[in-house]
Formats: C-alpha cells, structure tokens, sequence
C-alpha cells in the first residue's frame, strides 16, 4: 500500500501522540449501532495498527446516548485491553465516575464548555454550576488514582454566540485545569478555527500558565479546516493529537454530521514530516475499511478511501 | 452569512492571488456537461464574487473532451469578460494556440509533466519531446504578446513511478521556465503531498533560479491533503494559489474523483489568517451553490455545505 514521501519540515516536534476517539466519539455520532463485541473487536484492532492511546467509551446514561449502554460490558469484554492509563473513559458526572471507577478503570476524561450557550444546551448550567460539578469528578477520580483530561468545546466558534474570545476560552480552560486535570483537549466543535486563531489560543494558554505538553487538539472538518488546524497546532509545539479512525462520526454523507478529523489523514501527513506517531498506515486503513463495510457505507477519511480505491 | 474570526498568523503574505479553475478544469472533470450559457454566467458570477484570474477553458480536439468543445462559443459569449491578461486559456499544442489567438486570448497556458510515464500517457511523447513542442507554442505566443503559464503535473508523486525525485521536477520546471514562461503551477495530480515536501520542492526551485514570485501551487483532495499543503506553500512564500469555486471536479461521491481543492475552502482559512484574496466569500458561496443545483448535487467544497447547512 501507498505511503507518502519522507520530507522532513522544519520546526517540527519528533513524534505526536494520536489521541483515538474513533471508538467513542465516532461510533457515539454513527446511524447505526455497533455491537459491543464489533466495538471490542475495533479497540484490538487499533491497538494492532500501533494506536496506544484510546478513549473506549462514555459512561453517560443510556437514556441520552443508547449508542453507548454498553459501556460496562465493553469493559469487560475488553480486559486488559481496555483498562490503563492509556485507554480513558469520559465521565460527565459522579455517577459516570462511580460506575467507571468500580470496572477498575484508571483514567477518565471530563467534558466542559467554554461559552455559556453550550454549557446550559449540553449540561444544563452555567459555565461556573459545570466546574462545581467538575470539582468532586475530578477530586474523586485523582483520590482514586485516576488520570484525567479535560475536554474544552467550542473553543474557536460556538453556532449560537459566534466568535469566541480567547481570554473566555483560557478562563474556562484554567479553571478546568486547576480542578488538577493532567491534560487538557480543545475542541474546535464545529470546524471554523483557521491556523493563526490556534495559534493565538495556544499561546494565550501557554501566557495562562498551561504547559504546552499538556495540550491537545481536537478539530473538526465542517469547514475542511481540521488538518490544517492540527498541522499548525503541531507545528506550534502540540505533542497529542485527536483524531478518529476512518474519520467515523463525521459522514460526509449526512448534512447534519461535523467531521471529525481522520486518524488515517492526520498520520499521512505527519508521516510524510518525518514526525513519528507509531501508526502503522496499512493496518490502521485495514481496520477503518472492515468498520466501514460493517457500517454499510466508505469511511469518511480521504486516505481510506484512496488507498482503497488503489 | 458566517466569517471566519480574523486572527492573523505570523509570517504570512498579505494577499494571496487565488487562480480559478473551476469554469475549466472543475467542469472538464464534471460527468454533467454544462451548456456553454451557462459556462458564460458562471465566470460573471466568479468575476462579481471577486475572483480576479479564471482559467476560462481549453483549446483541445473536442474528440478528447467533449465538455471543452464549446471553446470558442464561450470566449465569443464572454465578449471583454473572457479576455486580458487575466483570463488565461489552456493551449496544449500549436492549433489550440492558433484557434486562441485568432479570437484575441492574450493570456494561455500549457500543460507538461515532471514524470516520463505520465509524459507518455498524458501526451504521447517523452518529456524532451514535450519541451520540443511547447517550445514553438511558447514563441509564437510571446511573439503575439501572450502572458503564459506553465503547469507541471505529477510534481509530488506519479501513480505508476511511485516517489518523484525533487531534482527531476526541478529539470522540467526550469525547462519549462527557459522556453520564457511568466508563472509556473506545481500540481499534486494525485494529491499524494505533505507539508515537508512542498516546502523542500519550492526550496529547490528558488535555489534553480526561478522567483518565488512566479510559482503557483495546485493541489488536489485525493488524500486530504490539499489546504495543509496550499497553506505551507503559502507561509513559504507562494502568492499565487490555485483552487476550484465549490471543489467542481473533484466530487466526493464518485469514486475516481481526485478532488480539486475547494476555493471557498482555502479563502476560509487566508480570510481567517488575515491574508486578502479580494473575495466575497458569501457572493461565491451562492455561486457555487448555483452551479451545484444546476449539477444537481452537493458541492464538494465542506465550506459551501457547512454555511448551507447553517
């Protein structure tokens, strides 16, 4: 199978950590509901394809994701594949924690909003009632020993208030941070970031007291920006990456879907710049074609896709 | 109609010329052949959208494509929109040049490739025996006070010689150069480029003795590569940037498509960097959503869907 030309670019960090949200993100915002044996299966095959740090589910209540009632018997189903440092769960509340935490896992993920309008649609609260409910998630999950990272969403766009300052973005993000998450993830959640607003975020956060190598990125395609995006991000000093297998969970087929970016493009491209990720490309496309025939249609990812059609 | 948040980036031009290929290359690659009316309303909306250069058609046998047999009608319909330096026409060989002339184009471009095997199949002939072709079209053209434009495909990578050497497209480019061409396009015909390597090649053909100036880049979406690419040219200092109003050409839904990068796309991410391309995003945006409804499908371009969809 085709790989891309090693031409190192200058500026550029040795490796990237692929933060894999394929199997939660992407298969939560799928039409079709995949058996947890099918979800078990995707997990062994990515950690195949050389993928070391996947999100393996949610365990929000089954009234609001059906998609993800299965989240205890993945687990479980998983074994040691799917508990770690390296294999986090998200955790909206206590009771996602509490669950979580009695499966033995040991790293979670919690999920804010930097503008009020999302805080109050997605949580039902104000930005500040949604860090007061943080607050005993996170105590709780680092008593227990627990890694956590903190999601960040709507950090360069939000539909209903439009732009988002930064200064808003670094207060949630710090606020966030200060609870004692170890990594913080900042969602572009519906795609209109260009490079030099990344930039000027990342920067600002950095100015905020946030260490670089605690931040990563997490951009969506609506607007074709997320490779763009992430590429400016890495060669910003971004060291960890979001991005999901086969691009699932952003169809290009469905008006409605945002586009997750696809791990396959992501990796082309920094394989391409000489900048590790420990991805094997062959077997990673292998894997989003089986999800994608399980899915009855092709994988999002242009990489898939052209490599397939090879 | 959503903008994009103004942050710029540093080290970044202030304009960017953006050469529109959509009325010719776009519909070429079109399986729905566009009445030559409609051509002629689709280059006034781009010229009233902002659009300032625009590939207008070619000068081919109509045998080979038969969406281009309408060339001379359309520049006839077009009167002085279709004309000057800034209406370039593709001339592949000694007649398309003469039928251009003949109707008063002063602006033409012709195609050559930095690979013998696509030289073979694209052209029939090797790459010496290419040069040898171009150059009497060259000198008859500048001899009529033409402005010419010198494409090079496959400069990234050849889908039967694998990795293309930096120094081979170098040869070609200056080649090409010396014949007295005013402006070079690098294409990525199969869309295969990274970051490094756009770099590296512009680094090559600057220290070749070719102006930065004068290099135009034209990617393709083959691998989801295209606006990363179009933006590392662009902060290496490439002005010029070729992109297809709405991704005309490169349809997502057809498999074969190789996928010309969206102009609405790549003006999204300059008009958010603060770079100036003089367009009226929202004015090509109905444009290009104008020409979907006539072809009866989706624009390819995300930015086109994305502020459709909103």
């Amino acid at each position: 199978m085709r790989q891309p030309q090693l031409e190192p670019a200058a500026g550029t960090p040795q490796q990237v950590r692929i933060y894999e949200v394929g199997v939660r993100d992407g298969l939560q915002n799928e039409a079709t509901v995949v058996p947890v044996e099918v979800k078990a299966e995707f997990v062994r095959r990515l950690l195949a394809a050389g993928l070391k740090t996947i999100e393996v589910t949610s365990f929000v209540s089954p009234k609001w994701v059906p998609q993800l009632a299965d989240a205890e018997e993945l687990i479980r189903l998983l074994g040691a594949d799917g508990l770690g440092p390296d294999r986090p769960v998200l955790c909206p509340n206590d009771k996602g924690l509490e669950r979580a935490l009695a499966l033995g896992v040991t790293s979670i993920a919690i999920f804010g909003s930097a503008t009020e309008t999302f805080a109050s649609k997605n949580l039902n609260r104000t930005i500040a009632e949604s860090l007061t409910m943080f607050e005993p998630v996170v105590n709780r999950a680092k008593d227990a020993g627990a890694w956590v990272r903190a999601y960040v969403s709507m950090c360069f766009g939000d539909p209903w208030e439009g732009d988002v300052p930064v200064g808003q973005v670094v207060h949630v993000a710090r606020a966030m941070m200060d609870l004692g998450c170890d990594e913080l993830s900042l969602g572009d959640t519906i795609g209109v970031a260009t490079p030099g607003h990344v930039e000027r975020l990342i920067d600002a956060l950095v100015e905020g007291g946030i260490d670089l190598d605690k931040i990563a990125v997490h951009f969506h395609d609506t607007y074709g920006q997320a490779l763009s995006n992430t590429l400016a991000a890495v060669r910003h000093g971004i060291g960890i990456v979001d991005a999901s297998a086969g691009g699932l969970g952003g169809c290009p087929y469905a008006k409605s879907a945002t586009g997750n970016l696809a791990t396959e493009d992501v990796v082309w491209a920094l394989q391409g710049m000489g900048i590790s990720t420990g991805v094997d490309l062959t077997a990673l496309v292998e894997t989003s074609r089986w999800m994608a025939e399980y899915l009855g249609r092709p994988a999002p990812s242009r990489v898939v896709r052209a490599l397939s059609a090879a």
